[in-house]
């Protein structure tokens, strides 16, 4: 059966260091005991992780690839992540930099069910970066998200979404919230022909997700927002997978900053935020912009875009989604850095007058399509 | 209503700035809007974080306390640590060293259902260190499993605690493995008058973690092992409340590594070791030991039984679990560092030969005892 491979940068003083190492992570992350006392037979032939390359680049550095089978993982998106990176995250500097499914753990995690094509065809706008207002702040009540959201559908948004920070606050109840705003979209959607789509910020105890899924599906949202780091990344793979609620999903990074910022531990930029999330089935991944109030760096910036949008796999590409600092006078700077396959968070910057969102939306949609006028269809 | 405070220690070259960025987290982890857009009233007033206090620790170091309201995270525990920790995890230079929830929080999150007492109780263990083997590798068969469950009963094992790596992997699907290990430890635990516990690693997708723990309490076993940085804290939370499933929570540390390795980013290693494990409902916090083969030093380790163990709360004091290294050689050190309210986990070492499992847990048992004579109880 195809194993998959993840791809390890480490630090060792020798090859000899680095493939103790390596060999070290390949039996923590699968039998987790010492090698003289590994079963023989199928726990060591084919379960026992397996170092595949070890190489050098840099002084002290060194990168290690380790195959993975698919019987250690199972059919869990949780177990796949529990295998790439579980007890090996605990250990000073390893940082994962690669994952590759492979056609195995491909067909189980198939990526996204929308894509950037499916979020297009969804939204119907079919060329352009597309714009997401985001409704906040929380301590509002439904009927205040309400107005904004309609705001945004006048302005011409592509995406209404919710602050990740809107969960099931006294003075905005899950459901109560979820139901105004889409009464308030449909209203705006009939008069204005247009048709964008609003994804609420999932909320709820782990016995409760699976009916605010339906509640939110019957109540006429049209995706959904999911905190994969504090949720977990499993439930943005169920969600995906689910024919019957066939809900698109946007990905958020709250909560998953430590696997990034230490550059010595944790996960590459590109893999945490577009490999993971893509392969999990995420349609949007939401991280934050360079030149906001984060600390990204272009290079990082890219790194995800690229990720997210690879044609090769796996799954589907999936849309960049940068959030922080956007606002009309970067657009054409954005636009030359990400191209056009691309979601931008419109935050903080639309609130400065409620009753006017719907101007402060054309004006970034207005903004973006000069941009556009005689560019190249597809990325920068 | 008594807010909750969260303690962060940040990178600042003067006051000015140190308070500026606090005023940054307040503003980030509720209302994510620029402070001149806040809406008067209850939204800035009660809903916005507040800065309580800023004390220089160090040349271009800060602390930084802040206090939010329990409506910003509603009732929910992935929305409480959303708004301790969620956007600011992405920001260089702030890392959480302390987390007081407050008599409020502490009301809607009442901590371990059972803890050091309830745990001794339950496994009939009133005085002494507890000893928890591990069951695997993964890939061997269920009856394989039960196999060491039984040797690990009539060895004297408090707690059979299973690999966080079994999953539902082909050789051993969840349902099967759990049923053939309860059956075996019933009928070990009648031969030996025992009372060792079961503890079956949770897997399972989202949507069928609520069957999977209805089966396993029905199966027989004694507990849950849960990985919060998989599955989310909110399922510790969800777990820990509900009286007619009635089962203790052991915490495993997988995923979780990056939050606590940099020192300038994450979470302190008692904070989320202990105090939001507690918080959270966990009776059990699994974390690497010093000495075995992950780096966390003595000072870390005490840190975190300390926050497990502080008398005065949150809810109940709950046991720390110490994993990897620890053998026979180590007892006595062991336990003149965490006193006796412990859980030791035993893997790789007990599986030299399996089918002497209980062999090696009873030397380990003796060597604990012996440890203990002529110690006084409770804590070294």
């Amino acid at each position: 059966m195809a194993r998959f491979t993840v791809t390890y940068r480490l630090r060792a003083t020798s090859r000899e260091e680095a493939l103790a190492r390596a060999e070290g992570i390949a039996l923590e992350q699968t039998v987790e005991i010492p090698r003289d006392v590994v079963p023989a037979g199928y726990v060591a032939d084919e379960i026992l992780g397996r170092v595949e390359d070890i190489d050098p680049l840099a002084e002290g550095v060194w990168q290690a690839t380790i195959s993975y089978s698919p019987d250690s993982a199972g059919e869990e998106y949780t177990q796949f992540l529990n295998v790439v990176f579980g007890n090996s995250s605990i250990q000073q500097g390893i940082r994962v930099t690669a994952v590759n499914p492979g056609p195995e753990m491909t067909a189980r995690f198939p990526g996204p069910r929308f894509g950037i094509a499916g979020l297009r065809a969804l939204c119907g706008r079919t060329t352009g970066g597309m714009i997401a207002p985001v409704l906040k702040p929380m301590g509002l009540a439904p009927a205040d998200f309400a107005r904004l959201a309609a705001g945004c559908v006048h302005g011409g948004a592509d995406i209404v979404k919710e602050d990740h920070g809107l969960a099931s606050q006294p003075t905005a109840r899950f459901r109560a919230r979820v139901e105004a705003v889409c009464a308030a979209m449909a209203k705006a959607r009939a008069e204005t022909g247009r048709r964008t789509l609003y994804f609420p910020n999932l909320s709820g105890r782990p016995d409760e997700i699976e009916r605010n899924l339906r509640f939110l599906k019957e109540a006429g949202a049209d995706g959904v927002l999911v905190m994969p780091g504090l949720f977990g990344f499993g439930l943005v793979h169920r969600i995906a997978m689910d024919a019957n609620l066939n809900l698109p999903v946007m990905t958020h990074p709250s909560f998953l900053g430590p696997y990034v910022l230490a550059p010595d531990t944790g996960v590459d930029h590109g893999v945490l935020f577009g490999t993971l999330q893509r392969l999990a089935g995420s349609d949007i991944s939401v991280f934050p912009n360079v030149g906001g109030r984060f600390g990204f760096t272009a290079a990082e910036c890219l790194q995800i875009a690229d990720a997210c949008r690879m044609p090769d796999g796996p799954g589907l590409p999936m849309l960049p989604s940068p959030g922080g600092g956007m606002n009309v006078a970067r657009a054409a700077e954005m636009q030359a850095m990400y191209g056009q396959d691309v979601v931008y968070l419109l935050g903080g910057s639309l609130l400065k007058d409620p009753a006017r969102i719907d101007e402060a939306v054309s004006a970034m949609r207005r903004a973006l399509d000069r941009g556009t006028i005689g560019r190249p269809h597809g990325n920068a």
